[in-house]
């Protein structure tokens, strides 16, 4: 098998400097965490977004810990998330001893139902985590009314969602991680901006900053030493090691540096399935992804949902068949092996529909959509 | 100031081959954890060390904490472990609702005082946590005896231990990380062979083997799914995201290949102030580092005990002035301000006094410690 004729589901892409960057970063003479590319990504971030305050983490799930450690989830606490989500959403609520309370997907869009949320409030909620699936907004309006009538926390979880915004019914159009009281983000590879893993956690409300700071660095005031502004630093909280290493910053300020040419040329891919596959979407062989009026498209993933988990895998076989590798992916929590027993809601349709029936096309920077689209085209 | 003339603590060093394996994890075309480079690491350490199974992690902290939850630690266990250590050794084991108990340290040397463990074991005791610190070992076969009486476990904290051994009472030389049921090792920045931010934990009771696999993989049988071993993968456990971008690995790979040389090197500066210091020792300035004969001295660390908080502060203090930066460390975790309100054990005079009179000097791959120990020649 030849593999230049294989077109993966995913390639890292590099802009060119993430290995000068990652020289520096040693000369410098600190690779460990909150080096100087560190604190560029931070900049970055908080002066192009806006975000109140922004902390790199080893990944997003670990990011999604620590909003759990901040909003001090105990045994008991509900935490309402989709059931079409990763497992670390649920996963870094749990290890608190939350109960997961799932919600299904919309009828339009795999991101969560809205107008379910109200429903599934009870004494015990502490929180809602909106997944902003395929970086497509939730519609932030509904969900951060519900969550001001019951004085919830809102964790959104952006980890698709960089460089993506909403506009809600005030006409601002805000970007996306900068409307929960908390957000994480994801630098996985396979996202739009990579660094292998990689997360951030995003704090919009000022109260949660200065442990943000502390539970990060395992529970110490080090980052106030680091200032001057103790004379030692010790052990104060609760925490673990979330900084990653100055190694992977440098990498990630790499890309980030090139983060509009990196969605430009996604979104001429996304553009390019979208309007190229329109007219088989059109004789109802599938559906294409939709994007709400309130939302952006950050082109961070192309997907079909087709009628049937049958129709789904023949697809997914057709094109293995020939060397083009499609993923599917999300299989509904809340029948897991580890959670069905402790599930005490209702179906979740939805869900189900798009754990058997959604399938992801291949996106990244050096993709050719031309191999992928003709192969689907010849499918029907 | 001129940088030239500075003698930091620490500085990272480059073996010349991290970047050109970092690129070839790229061309590899993935990025994330377990790449081509973390396979490759976890082969050195088995095949190197003999331990049973190897997993990469972000930091030791998370092998810490991986440790925590595979021995299954719930509210109100206790855990025996030194108080002079990094606050991860407890944090990982706190977050999970455990009590710590702490134990003194020898009065010939930082770690543990074996001989005092079996009077703080109580029905209430899960697991016992010998931090091997400088890389020294701490008297196994004591604490495997008591461990094997009470039924406890026992997580190895070589942190700082990497290519360091045990000898006991078979004459069997053993590698640290390798006796107990669980151990992790870091390669922070500051250790012998380094990756910025990583660690590392070792599975030395096959028992935990496979729900390792799971926990480090955000609590799913993913590992299992890429062996083929089961043809699709889910949520089946707790877990977290705990292993670390194949860029790291790469990074870590190209230390390990000069494992060797990096040893040679260090112990050539180990012994250099070693000898050099000991008309000094002699003389009743400072303790210097003991080796006992069962353990094998990895050149972690070299550190100088002296008689007074004041006097450790008055070298401090004088090394700095000539731009040598000597630093001390771990403040009392039982006095600490998260922790002295919940410790309800006896006063730890040799905890306190290593705390107060510790002094650690720089040790490095590319250090010239003659300028250090012309300097502290020239304080008494």
């Amino acid at each position: 098998m030849n593999n230049t004729n294989i077109t993966p589901f995913n390639k890292p892409y590099l802009t060119g400097k993430e290995g000068h960057y990652i020289y520096q970063a040693v000369l410098s003479g600190k690779i460990s965490g909150d080096g100087i590319f560190t604190k560029r990504c931070h900049e970055f971030f908080e002066f192009t977004f806006g975000f109140r305050k922004c902390l790199l983490t080893t990944s997003c799930t670990d990011a999604l810990e620590m909003a759990s450690l901040l909003i001090d989830i105990k045994e008991g606490d509900e935490v309402i998330m989709p059931s079409y989500t990763f497992v670390s959403t649920a996963n870094a609520f749990v290890l608190r001893g939350a109960k997961i309370v799932f919600c299904d997907s919309r009828k339009d869009h795999p991101g969560m139902d809205e107008d379910l949320i109200e429903g599934l409030v009870t004494e015990r909620t502490r929180a809602i985590v909106p997944v902003h699936y395929a970086g497509i907004a939730c519609d932030m309006d509904k969900i951060m009314q519900v969550a001001n009538k019951y004085n919830l926390y809102v964790v959104e979880d952006a980890a698709q969602a960089i460089d993506s915004y909403y506009t809600g019914a005030d006409g601002v159009k805000r970007p996306l991680g900068s409307i929960g009281h908390l957000a994480a983000f994801s630098f996985h590879e396979t996202k739009n901006i990579m660094s292998g893993e990689g997360g951030m956690i995003v704090i919009n409300d000022e109260r949660f900053v200065e442990r943000a700071e502390i539970i990060r660095e395992k529970g110490t005031n080090r980052s106030r030493f680091f200032r001057g502004e103790v004379d030692k630093y010790g052990w104060v909280d609760i925490g673990s090691s979330f900084l990653p290493s100055d190694i992977i910053a440098a990498f990630l300020y790499a890309q980030l540096e090139n983060l509009a040419d990196i969605q430009n040329k996604r979104k001429q891919i996304w553009n390019q399935y979208h309007t190229e596959l329109s007219e088989l979407a059109a004789k109802g062989h599938f559906n294409m992804p939709v994007v709400p009026a309130y939302a952006s498209n950050n082109s961070h993933m192309f997907y079909l949902v087709f009628d049937s988990l049958d129709e789904r895998n023949r697809v997914i076989k057709s094109l293995k068949d020939q060397n083009i590798y499609s993923v599917f992916h999300y299989l509904s929590l809340h029948k897991s092996p580890y959670y069905e027993a402790k599930y005490t809601g209702e179906e979740l349709p939805e869900t189900d529909r798009y754990s058997d029936c959604l399938l992801r096309l291949p996106l990244y920077y050096e993709l050719n959509p031309e191999i992928v689209i003709s192969a689907i085209k010849a499918l029907f």
